[in-house]
């Protein structure tokens, strides 16, 4: 198994996923095929929706003495004609619908490994969110015995580990974490059918971040029997990669159209909202006038188009850096759905969550209403502001929210304040408190919010722009401005490029970064056209770059020679295995299986140092992941290098 | 021209409107054909799209000598190939964008009538955002003086006058006033496209709104130059009719495609996230790679797809009665988007908005945010409550919010409460004060919404709470529960039947309805199985019927006699001219064109007494319009007739 982050966003990551019927990318969708009863075959799925990946069922083949034979002679992949991987499930959810079943939990293991399943399921104990504590625990000790258990009888197929524990996020932890000891491929999340069909998706939502967060990050994580599309932006933004759909078959046949945002009864509709092929090739009354046998194949392959393109939805919002944005407008479609994004501001889930948050996008960041401001990556800026940033001077000027980027709107004002006295200048804004030296810096001129924010979220910006301005006096600029009358136009020419790069730089390589690279002779190169900070040299070597699409420095080695001769180790280091040593110094990028460890500081696209074991500097690069990541992926790079240290 | 209601939710309509090419459903988009460009074909966009209108331009056409002759000597129908309706434009927006036009206004419309166009548009002044309100004014009076003077040529075409009035809302209902009162047939709204071009929704907003108040409702209006879908479904709430695509054209021309929810160049992603034929047929490697003629063409057929299928969405949420939802969830999309629905909040918006709202909806009311308490039917119910329901007693107690519907949730709570002391009760909801008796009347049962709201929402409707209980002793449940633990489960039988009918009818009805209807012998017939009022009558004779989906009544024509003897005119009556007596007397439902005079308190789907001009009482029925439509609209129905008074 090969299973490679390749773009990311929120703890979603899109991964290239190789099996041994081919390579696929994830977050994706498995349509679930009854070998009895195939609406669609996977081969033409394959064709109009652009399946990559399917799962069957290994106990409904099992039982059947016709399926069975057929299966352990031919293998599943004739079976069910399709070339592409196959998952099989167990009967573990048979086990709930219909109560106990008759199979072994190593007999099914090695049935699937027979079978030629490319990633087969142990036969876990479902714990359903009734449960006692106690009714959970022993389910999640059973499943925890019978995974260690099935380990053996695996062979050369992958074997998911479904993680349960009902709705108690500490069973789910322990049971994540125990699976996570033994060679398990594949997460299932399971026992979450219920919690979905009753609309508990807060549940839903401890579920999985329980689950996750005691999960080895470097597996596929799959949330068993979620199939509605509502859900998916939220579950992959959590970080879950698969998902499997009986959905498109029971809701067709039962004359419901899936809708990204819902459900509708085809009885209930005279026109038919969308736009798949179906919806453009047929009307509402044709449908309806229908054969059930025909109708149910239509609605079948509409599920389908819009299960599968929603999918294609979430991977251009990872891709392009909008899936928050996704998750926030989805989360409208449903109250509950809404509500249950309250449970992510929790302080331990916004603590995990933001580990996984990339330091810049590709797109602005968007309010979409009170849920915008408690995103895990305005936390991070939120925090480093108060722990990185050195405070200049013991009094504030604050400016009102106004155009942005706020140095061009208020040049005249910072000019005329500057020229006065060294104050530091903030700006009240909606996203909280922006010292003007940062607000170039993503996401601060990167950020949409209206004129008219909702006043949960004034509330909360004003509580942390007075946590950041706790010991300043603070001067509001309606109250001081007149101060600043007097000051005429040829007086304004204070230059304060070294407090914009100080800052920046202590924004991104932590507190007194800006005292390790800023001294000597410092020169800085600004855009002849747009008049950024383009390069900055020290003593005539080029130490930084700055990045106009999202203001932040990039790293050159001569820079990170500075940071490292000022900071200890583990600060801003990633440590490879001596093994990998003359591969970095010959320029190659790290991969993640020769990461001996990293500072837990280190976000996806930070600039780090990249070391040996002895803290000798190698290189410098972009981290691709966080600590945890690079700590237990065992494929794909975990830093692009940029620039070696040449042999002196 | 037929233009008539047949389905509505917020100010939206879903409407039967008749040309002389055919009889077309609003709200709907025409795309715009260029004739001397056509990327898609009239004919191929029925065929694909279900096109049903398109708009050309009478000034292209006229400007070119071969357009014009063929378009003189065969009609523009067969010039752009289309038998349906065709809408022309007339340089106008040209006028806009090159400067002046060397067209006569008088001359484009009598041409416009010669090629036959189906409605014909005058020449008028485009006011742009940035004039000042005395050249905005004089602008509106040219374009009244030029529609007036274009009336007399318009013939058997409908003419479409302009609103123009730049962003000032007191020029815009005046120049809608003016166009009001002479004979046009089509009210674009023009001179927005900078608006929403620059995401200047709210002034959007104001401009759709003030034309809005000013304009007879029963034409069709049209946003001119609205082609992106992302701003349909509030459009159409506000209450415009149509809309013209050139963006399809434009969009793919630039590579972009068009969502629902925004816009996406095709350079940036990787995969294309829609289901629409094109996107289900190509990859987006596939679109990049083609040649731009036929990349052009794929991306305006994905453009239209995408579009129609929002105008296909929007009718299917107007019928099912959750446009707000649509409203709300769409403008998540865009800060700016989201923004403009503050501008719903002003009490003159919301004080006419409320008179379309219809009194009760199929489906439930869903929370979306911290706009969904200030929709105008939230409104109505507040004030209703204020205004109609007698306060039985000066004590209330409270319960807090619960399980819908109330009264089964807290049902020994209110046993205890009432066998006790006749007091009120009252349950605090997100929604604001539910007294218990009306516990199942659209929308306190018939609304989700989740356990934990926005800060914003609890507010205000704490506030209606306050509002609604000023002059009340309020006794809160916890406080007061230990005084009903006494009360054995026997002494729990009190019937409050007769406090939720007088409840529910002075709701409906008005003030007092409920002493109207409610004396000499009562008898209420409930459910057997679900133990719900179903019949009530009064001395033996059928009074009302109530619903069991939305809990509202419905009228008897002896209930309708009842609230007649009660009630002085207007109250309750739809007038009818004495023409149409003989009609209603057999038993005909309502033209609007025979409606005299009407109760302005009536709204749709309200019940109403139908009499003749001297108030004579001759049937009741259930409005299918409210006050305003009645007295302009010339087709359709105004009040469904449900029982007739058969003489005596």
């Amino acid at each position: 198994m090969k299973f490679e982050i390749k773009k990311r966003d929120a703890a979603a990551r899109i991964c290239r996923f190789t099996t041994n019927h081919g390579t696929i990318t994830t977050p994706n969708l498995l349509p679930v095929i009854n070998p009895n009863k195939m609406i669609i075959s996977p081969k033409e799925m394959k064709k109009l929706f652009g399946t990559e990946i399917v799962i069957t069922n290994s106990y409904i083949i099992q039982k059947s003495e016709k399926l069975r034979q057929k299966a352990l002679t031919d293998g599943v992949h004739k079976l069910i004609d399709f070339d592409g991987p196959i998952m099989t499930d167990s009967g573990t959810f048979q086990s709930y619908v219909y109560g106990d079943v008759t199979v072994d939990p190593l007999e099914i293991v090695k049935f699937q490994k027979d079978i030629g399943s490319d990633i087969g399921t142990i036969l876990d104990i479902f714990g359903t969110p009734d449960q006692t504590k106690k009714e959970a625990k022993q389910a999640v000790e059973e499943t925890i015995k019978r995974a260690t258990q099935s380990i053996p009888y695996k062979g050369e197929m992958m074997l998911a580990c479904t993680v349960q524990g009902s709705i108690y996020p500490e069973l789910r932890t322990t049971c994540a974490q125990a699976l996570s000891k033994i060679e398990a491929d594949f997460f299932p999340i399971g026992g979450v059918v219920p919690l979905m069909e009753n609309q508990r998706y807060t549940d839903l939502v401890r579920c999985i971040l329980s689950s996750k967060q005691g999960l080895n990050p470097s597996k596929p994580v799959h949330l068993f029997g979620a199939g509605h599309p509502l859900i998916f932006p939220l579950a992959v933004a959590l970080g879950c990669d698969f998902f499997d759909s009986s959905a498109y078959a029971k809701y067709a046949h039962d004359g419901r159209m899936i809708f990204s945002w819902g459900t509708l009864k085809l009885e209930d509709i005279s026109e038919l909202p969308c736009c798949c092929p179906v919806c453009s090739e047929y009307t509402a009354t044709e449908l309806k006038k229908m054969d059930h046998k025909k109708q149910t194949l239509l609605l079948a392959k509409h599920n389908l188009y819009v299960s599968f393109a929603e999918m294609k939805k979430i991977r251009t919002a990872i891709a392009e850096g909008w899936l928050w944005e996704l998750v926030e407008q989805r989360a409208n479609s449903n109250p509950y759905l809404l509500e249950s994004l309250g449970e992510l501001r929790k302080k331990e889930h916004v603590h995990w969550l933001e580990q996984f948050e990339p330091i810049s996008k590709n797109k602005a960041l968007f309010y979409t209403g009170s849920h915008t401001i408690h995103r895990p990556l305005i936390n991070r800026i939120h925090n480093r502001l108060c722990t990185r940033l050195q405070q200049s001077s013991d009094t504030t000027i604050v400016l009102p929210e106004g155009k942005k980027p706020y140095s061009s709107f208020y040049s005249q004002r910072i000019q005329r304040i500057l020229s006065k006295n060294p104050v530091q200048i903030v700006i009240q804004s909606s996203l909280g408190p922006v010292p003007i030296e940062l607000d170039e810096m993503y996401p601060f001129a990167q950020s949409v919010f209206p004129e008219t924010i909702d006043s949960e979220t004034k509330k909360y910006s004003k509580k942390i722009f007075d946590e950041y301005l706790t010991n300043q006096k603070i001067q509001y600029w309606d109250d001081v401005k007149e101060k600043f009358f007097d000051i005429s136009d040829a007086e304004n020419d204070t230059d304060w490029t070294i407090q914009r790069i100080s800052g920046v730089a202590n924004m991104q390589f932590g507190l007194k970064a800006s005292d390790a690279l800023f001294h000597g002779d410092i020169r800085i190169v600004k855009s002849k056209k747009t008049k950024k900070i383009r390069n900055i040299y020290c003593d005539s070597q080029h130490i930084l770059s700055m990045r106009a699409s999202d203001g932040l420095f990039t790293l050159k080695i001569r820079g990170a020679q500075l940071l490292h001769s000022s900071f200890a180790s583990p600060h801003l280091r990633v440590i490879v295995e001596n093994d990998a040593v003359p591969f970095i110094k010959d320029g190659k990028s790290v991969f993640a299986k020769f990461v001996k460890e990293c500072d837990p500081q280190l976000r996806p696209y930070d600039e780090c140092l990249i070391v040996d074991e002895n803290d000798t500097l190698l290189a410098v690069g972009r981290c691709l992941l966080n600590r945890l990541e690079m700590l237990s992926f065992q494929s794909g790079l975990a830093v692009k290098s940029r620039e070696t240290l040449s042999e002196s």
